[in-house]
């Protein structure tokens, strides 16, 4: 089994594995060129060739030790005919956003095979390639709550206003509309693994937002529903929020094998906030890495530290790469994660 | 003694004191009424009577404990002659920003009498007014952190990569503008006091975008020296900052009587990891206060409660007041603390 697999499953493993979320994106030269200025984020991601290509790039250059899908948590809604955009520099933009009941219309059962065939493609082309080697491929989704606050906002946001006004006051639409996109994530999540996916993220990026009241109470139930639903798959499942260092507990607690942390919060403590229940991915400050090796090296190694007496331990930043970070210092991270010694402890090689 | 001032020490009080980070301000038609259109967040604050009627706005209102100076973090800098503008919609944008060691001489030795009069004379026309009853004045003073953060990147910062790339890169000048922006911190707070002030914020607002690690080594020491310089002067001293959960024991280690808490994390957690020794301020998420009553009454009686079980407390929200935010909201949330019962606890009344 992959080092990564096995980490997410808190089984011994032969050296600390290592992925990066937005490894594959605009940070690589290769992928610029590949990019050129043509096209939209949804057009790459419909053209199979194409994202399994960015797909691997990363692979490629850096040795990690696993793929994930080049794709965006925004792809089933805007498939299902939503209407949304990504804005360059802006993020997600969503014309018409949801408001009332009736825009749960705008949101009808979702069917990949139909509506995104192309993400299943790209996966199969992708694990195909990298059978030989045996790296794995990570699927995603978006959780309901940060997909939704995109769709009630009309775009990215700081307060999250409009979100928590529904989830506040129209606690039944709130409910609804989560339970929608559950079911969204599910089908997506159950059809990337179908097409070779050996592991699933559920990017929650902007619940900490919320308290751990509020997000118990509107929140956990939608995401507790994914993760349950993809439990019968057999593929760990990785639980990711930022700033979420309150809600480290209950995103274990919705079902994860693995729990994200990003840089805020010292691993050990997100140990003890998880109660060692689960493994832990993370969680270099992404900020460091763009300041160049001297920034990178102390911190990493100190994250290895306290990695080692995790009972699985993926070692990854603690939020996406920056596009401004230089490749020549995330290539080194890499090395030094993999020259590290595996862990002495519950982790460690038989 | 006012139960602000009471609450603060950890002494008795009669109910629970409460105030509103920028409870002056925008959100306020009297405010939007004297504002007009017209000058800077700059000019309003260099005339002191109009600065002193904004700042008794909302106490004549909502009759909260505690008068807060209107004034801006970036004012001393500004007042010092770096170059710094507030643009509408955006925040505090530098023009030149602070990039090597000669643009330590851009920030000389600061004499708020010379530089920024009619910030003393704003209080000490509040504190007159505001003496018959008893209301406290807070003078304030943005962080060295948080205020070198908008001098090197030249604006807001979501990821503050710059400051974060000085901070771990150049130890030595970081911490030369650090200790600059600590003297210039130490004194307008001193200024403020002697006008009137009776008790003293220091915001470190964008704190919480470091790790606990980073946060000791290159930014405590520096708000330490801030307020071990104010301790002397009697009043209390409150240290806040936004997205600050694994931060709050520094937060309280660097000389805090008060600790500030954002709606992130439960005050019973706060007191945990503040040791007991500190009293708390907040911490009702501002975004609920946007959502209307039926989200803002379950939700503060609930910060009430965990209130009342703590050494001392100050009603707040956890950021600032939100520009829609209602009046007549925040109007009911005073009322409703000023109604609920003291805390019995080593809080309550003799």
């Amino acid at each position: 089994m992959s080092d990564f697999l096995a980490a997410c499953r808190r089984q011994p493993v032969s050296r600390v594995p290592v992925w990066f979320m937005r490894q594959a994106g605009r940070h690589l030269p290769e992928y610029r060129a590949l990019r050129g200025g043509g096209g939209t984020l949804f057009d790459a991601v419909a053209d199979p060739a194409l994202a399994a290509e960015i797909t691997l790039q990363p692979v490629r250059r850096y040795g990690v030790d696993a793929a994930i899908l080049y794709s965006d948590i925004m792809v089933p809604v805007h498939a299902a005919g939503f209407g949304v955009e990504i804005r360059a520099g802006v993020g997600p933009v969503v014309a018409e956003p949801f408001r009332t009941a009736a825009d749960l219309d705008r949101l009808p059962p979702f069917d990949p095979a139909a509506r995104t065939p192309y993400v299943g493609d790209a996966a199969r082309l992708v694990t195909a390639e990298l059978a030989p080697s045996g790296v794995p491929l990570i699927g995603f989704a978006g959780a309901p709550f940060t997909v939704a606050s995109y769709l009630v906002e009309g775009g990215p946001s700081r307060e999250h206003l409009r979100t928590k006004a529904m989830m506040f006051s129209e606690p039944e639409l709130w409910a609804a509309l989560l339970d929608r996109l559950a079911d969204y994530a599910i089908a997506t999540l159950r059809d990337q693994v179908r097409a070779g996916a050996a592991a699933v993220q559920l990017f929650d990026s902007w619940a900490g937002a919320l308290t751990p009241d509020d997000y118990r109470a509107s929140v956990l139930p939608a995401s507790a529903k994914v993760l349950a639903a993809v439990a019968g798959l057999g593929v760990p499942r990785i639980h990711f929020g930022v700033g979420t260092g309150e809600l480290l507990g209950l995103l274990a607690e919705a079902g994860a094998d693995v729990v994200g942390v990003d840089w805020r919060v010292p691993l050990a403590e997100a140990a003890r906030r998880t109660g060692g229940a689960v493994a832990l991915q993370g969680n270099l400050d992404p900020a460091a890495v763009t300041a160049g090796w001297g920034a990178v090296e102390p911190r990493a190694r100190r994250i290895l530290a306290e990695g080692s007496a995790l009972p699985g331990h993926v070692f990854n930043l603690g939020h996406g790469v920056l596009p401004d970070t230089d490749p020549a210092v995330l290539a080194r991270l890499v090395d030094l994660v993999h020259a590290a010694p595996p862990p002495a402890g519950p982790q460690g090689s038989p």
